[in-house]
């Protein structure tokens, strides 16, 4: 196990009418409110109303519209409206985009220069206004962590930064807020989740037990709902499961004291950023094949520990085999979710993968990964997603 | 599920070296630090030497002597020293005893009447002064959580207080500091993580599942890591994987969605509040009985979880059988870590159940435990661990 520090210090109030705390939670912090929102899914749930009526005596502006990768362009507006309303604190209501958005428009209203800076260089970051959040999808477990995902389609860059001062200070995780979600944004979120769990237990540190045994449990958590959840939207127990189940994939349990760079979602990024398709979709997509591509002898003993801990499948002589299954389950299962298991399906050929692998082997620190690649590996594994 | 709150703030700076960070930690505070400790084994491990030496520009004031069980007299005599010096932050460099007699200490310096109240009465805690923690021994998770428990010999009794605004701000864990541990410490300090694991393990709450799933991990960490570390005590991988258990066992992941009251624990705490023995060894003699005694019909599919999800054991028709396979698993691995499996062993013998049967089940809430229990229930409980 590495040296590591944990911090995870969100509030976090989890269940029905949990809401009820929303004017106690932000009166802490003054009267100002930016209340930030996506595409208005909150004003068809009745989230929008309900939080409105919360937040009479609050003086509140809202910033609507915040784009599935949220654009560079939202955090400018943010930060203008801030600054211009002299904003105490932001609501953010919606899932990770939403709250990410948010969040680097907190980091941004103490920054003089512009905003994109922050993103490409996280230690600009000083003071971030408070961030409160309102959870309506399980993904990305921004709801309880320093990170956040921008993209400047100027650039054609998808960007992650990160600030240990950037974590929301509450955040209200009421599983039915989830009950009218679609199914494929249940799926989408759910190969989210997995792909932090997994992007951290595939590393080369040896010895966190605890670590694999939490994020084992967190895989099986998401193995187990997600299907329920599609089949029986409303199913308080099975959103309940999963809505923790993102904010503990990615808070740190899971990597902390484990070393190296991530692999999917760098590769993944690169997809979002040429063609804005879904993070969780492009994620269940790369995921197999890139495990396909890294087992090897050196990486077998892990996927048979995944096979058999995870999967639940039987040890047996042929540890490749054994292996191998476990890809394909893992690969079966997205598709059960109703994910596209191509980037065919999605229309995306290849023609930008030469770029895209350069970049996201750079960005992404892809040589210091549990396998290390080079572009022509990320190249191949993209091509065997076509 | 239930609803929850859950908020777990502490920043964990874990690994060797990280006691670096202690001045820039502490300084955040002020210069005056009350410096608390128990018995004096950090004076022959180096520790207070390197602590001491870190403080150099401090105003360090000193409370030494913190029993195994901490007295309430301790908590007294740190609060007039806290008001003498001004203190302005609490470094608690130990185990559990330490960590809770310093939160009680910080919660006290801003009450006005005597210490015991703010232990008997819970809602009286307002501020407190902020908790600083050297950890030296994974049992309590105390480093990592709101809860304290005192004693006060005066009138035997043992209580369990507890406020958010006790939890730590920061906890330096290095599995180093616990090479020199003796054996029969790290084993109860492991027989306590594990019991705080299954006191939430074994409650009525359905659909719990993702706790239920951390639980079984850490329960699997305790039982492989242990034996290693009473084996091999600097070995660093065991030491770091309990260690980090100990935080997460009792930070709220585990319990947080659950209801109901504990069991083993107000129990333990009768045995400890009348003849001071060690509180892991007295949970590791009550948990088998507690086990047997409410195995039945209603509780025996949690046991088989229990059994096939910790203990690897095979499912089988017979569930009773499964279960009480589970039950002699979690004695013989108690004994194998050489803890004694009777209370006769530790020269206690039954006068004094009745009293503790009563007292038990009033603090305790027992009536609202897994499997209600009445004095007569604890009784026969405490008989069968003679």
């Amino acid at each position: 196990m590495e040296n590591f520090k944990f911090n995870a210090y969100t509030e976090i109030l989890f269940g029905r009418d949990q809401i009820d705390n929303l004017p106690k939670s932000l009166a802490v912090y003054g009267k100002n409110v930016l209340l930030t929102y996506g595409g208005g899914s909150i004003k068809k749930n009745g989230i929008y109303t309900k939080v409105m009526d919360l937040l009479k005596g609050f003086n509140v502006v809202e910033l609507a519209g915040i784009e599935p990768n949220p654009k560079i362009e939202s955090v400018r507006e943010g930060v203008r409206l801030c600054r211009e309303h002299q904003i105490d604190v932001i609501l953010a209501v919606g899932g990770g985009s939403t709250i990410d958005c948010s969040k680097v428009i907190g980091a941004a209203y103490y920054y003089e220069g512009d905003a994109w800076d922050i993103v490409t260089t996280p230690s600009l970051i000083d003071k971030v206004l408070p961030i409160i959040t309102i959870l309506t999808i399980a993904a990305t477990g921004s709801e309880m962590n320093k990170n956040a995902v921008i993209t400047n389609m100027q650039t054609n860059e998808k960007l992650g930064t990160a600030s240990t001062n950037m974590i929301p200070q509450t955040s209200i995780l009421n599983p039915e807020y989830m009950f009218t979600l679609p199914a494929i944004q249940t799926a989408a979120g759910t190969a989210d989740i997995m792909s932090h769990v997994l992007e951290n237990y595939f590393q080369k540190t040896e010895g966190a037990f605890v670590q694999d045994k939490i994020s084992e449990g967190l895989l099986k958590t998401c193995i187990k709902y997600c299907p329920i959840a599609i089949k029986e939207p409303d199913n308080y127990e099975a959103r309940a499961n999963l809505m923790w189940a993102s904010s503990l994939a990615l808070n740190g349990l899971c990597g902390c004291g484990k070393g190296g760079s991530w692999t999917c979602h760098p590769i993944e990024h690169e997809l979002s950023a040429y063609y804005d398709i879904t993070h969780g979709v492009g994620l269940a997509i790369i995921t197999p094949s890139w495990m396909r591509y890294i087992l090897s002898d050196q990486t077998v003993d892990k996927f048979v520990e995944y096979a058999v801990n995870v999967w639940g499948l039987s040890p047996m002589e042929d540890k490749f085999k054994l292996a191998n299954q476990a890809i394909n389950k893992t690969e079966e299962f997205f598709i059960s979710c109703g994910i596209p298991s191509t980037l065919t399906e999605l229309g995306i050929d290849a023609s930008k993968f030469d770029f895209m692998a350069e970049k996201a082997v750079k960005f992404g620190y892809l040589k210091y990964a549990y396998v290390g690649l080079e572009p022509a590996d990320v190249r191949t594994i993209l091509e065997n997603c076509l």
